[in-house]
């Protein structure tokens, strides 16, 4: 599945392939959020404009909607959503856990209710690998317990020996489907919350269950950004070399920056659509908030150092016109330019790793963005 | 301006072009309406993916919102939103009389309240002709006044009279502007509500002024379909051949085709943007509303006879689930096509007019469609 290409001489930043059914995805990569079966805001043709590799989708929204009969009839996600590259799809576990009032967890998974209807489902780690073997994900998720933030203790311990229980029967149950393709590829996700000792137990825990490659889940749920840096000291020494990490939900651009140096090569966030639908922009200078009357007439690109179709023919007053006249046309055009942005640095990033200057890459890159992570 | 190409020989439709500063336009044509310097949630490459000649968009809009400061400091409207085609931009007459309790029609123009944050504001025939100059319009129009439906004929004679006053005010001031480029033209409008003889009064008080092209306004505004078509019986007798015609605001495709064989050369409406966000989409065999349960797994295009990008690629099945899912991505797929359903139609009814087989194209298109206009 995952071949190591190159270790950075001065950072712990790799460069790497991973090789599914949907193509070889050059890494570290960013996945662009498509919850829905679809980016927000964007036309999947802008995504092969330029270049993503692959999004990531999610089993509990499509379970719900369309409902897997709709999928299986189209031949799985890729025929339905008309999207020939990779795919990996999380596992709901994350969306579950956060409906607090309307799920139940049980020892052998979880009762929820719909966001959408009120009914009421039942997910255990075998029905979750069944689901995403219907979708025809390149790349799943096995449902885990996600602990919140903040969390007991004993809390979190719970969320990791449940994590760990269900990895080993998502295994069992995925190495046991004839029908999965020769390509598809099982995640172990690290829980264990802030807690140095669970983190650690978790991670040799999965590490025993002996997935295809590891995720660090739990991260992102509102913790201080040196608490979510911290599992990355805690838990990559323990991952063998050979096998991808996913830093589950992650991140802002300098966070992601910060990551790949610490040897990360997965990340997915929903935050360049989100932030696009809500005019902002991500320019290599830090963010631009384009409703700010100082946008007003200013004839630039969004990003100067940006090359993408939106920076190519648009300026910040025509964008600035278009959000405060709420043009659907506006979301798009940010979204776009955000996912490119994104899109974008993950491909300087590997550049840079290639030719061995991540380190000098790195600091520049934070220095010029303004960010606290230096 | 206008060259008559071609008359077709069973029916009245004609096929010309209308050679401006930026471009020559094929007639019959549609114009998708751009409001806000935008076609509602597509991008303007898009228009150019499908070549949609023109884009039509509004003086009233843009004078209040981005204002003309920023339009005048972007070096024009074709400047602000990047497009490189024609330009028609609507006087505004229409919208600022729709504001029916903020507005106040005096003898030099019209005194109104922003629909945006409730500024005064005052329209003169002259001050109109001026914004469309920094627009750089292609094709102007002139402040006219819309009379509503139902209306007197008191008030339909006021309409006329006052349009009349007006044509020549913005005439006498147009051929003064030194400024303006020497492809602007500015059109006549020609009111008269559902009322014969008003209606041949202003087409001769309106000829009178001559103008560069001349258009039927006031239609499409609440009366029935039958008493729309009748001021073409009205009017296009008297317009002469060399001059385009366009119809206000119209209309749905079976309109549009019927129209184009009474003689009209220009068509605008909101409807394939507004139908495209309400989930409806346009067929060879009439509307279909794609949220419906029947199209739950229907995998077929959502116009079977259409070469779209969206009906090469898409789903009908996939298009509903975005729908359902509040997926902006869904809005701008199906507008997309929709907008594309129009600027097809009219390549199709050029070849009709140009092969000289409109009658029998005009007959087909109505039967497939169910059309109430047979």
């Amino acid at each position: 599945m995952f071949q190591l290409l190159k270790q950075d001489k001065n950072t712990k930043a790799r460069r790497g392939t991973i090789t599914t059914e949907h193509g070889v995805i050059q890494s570290p990569f960013f996945m662009p959020v498509g919850t829905n079966a679809t980016v927000k805001s964007l036309l999947l043709e802008h995504l092969l404009e330029f270049n993503a590799q692959i999004v990531l989708s999610n089993t509990y929204h499509l379970f719900l909607r369309p409902g897997m009969d709709v999928i299986e009839a189209a031949g799985g996600l890729h025929q339905f959503m008309n999207w020939e590259r990779p795919i990996l799809t999380d596992s709901g576990g994350y969306q579950v856990f956060s409906l607090t009032q309307f799920r139940k967890i049980k020892d052998d998974g979880v009762q929820f209710k719909s966001h959408i209807d009120g009914s009421t489902h039942f997910f255990t780690p075998e029905r979750v690998i069944d689901i995403q073997c219907i979708l025809g994900s390149d790349m799943m998720m096995p449902l885990d317990v996600c602990a919140p933030y903040p969390c007991s203790l004993k809390e979190a311990k719970n969320s990791v020996e449940k994590t760990t229980e269900w990895a080993k029967r998502s295994k069992d149950h995925f190495v046991r489907q004839d029908v999965r393709a020769p390509k598809q590829f099982l995640f172990g996700i690290i829980q264990g919350a802030i807690y140095k000792d669970l983190r650690e137990r978790s991670t040799e825990e999965i590490l025993d269950v002996n997935m295809d490659a590891y995720a660090i889940g739990g991260v992102s749920v509102g913790e201080p950004v040196e608490e979510m840096f911290k599992t990355l000291d805690w838990v990559l020494p323990k991952l063998p070399k050979d096998k991808p990490r996913y830093f589950m939900g992650i991140g802002l651009p300098d966070q992601i920056v910060k990551a790949v140096g610490e040897g990360v090569d997965m990340f997915d966030t929903c935050i360049p659509t989100r932030y696009g639908r809500h005019a902002s922009a991500f320019t290599a200078k830090g963010k631009i908030i384009i409703r700010n009357q100082e946008f007003a007439k200013d004839f630039f690109p969004l990003d100067p150092d940006c090359d993408c179709m939106v920076c190519r023919k648009y300026t910040r007053s025509y964008l600035r016109h278009l959000m405060h006249s709420n043009e659907l046309t506006g979301l798009t055009l940010i979204s776009y330019h955000n996912v490119y942005f994104y899109v974008n640095l993950m491909r300087k990033i590997r550049a840079a790793i290639e030719e061995d200057r991540y380190e000098k890459f790195q600091m520049d890159f934070l220095k010029k963005y303004g960010s606290e992570l230096i």
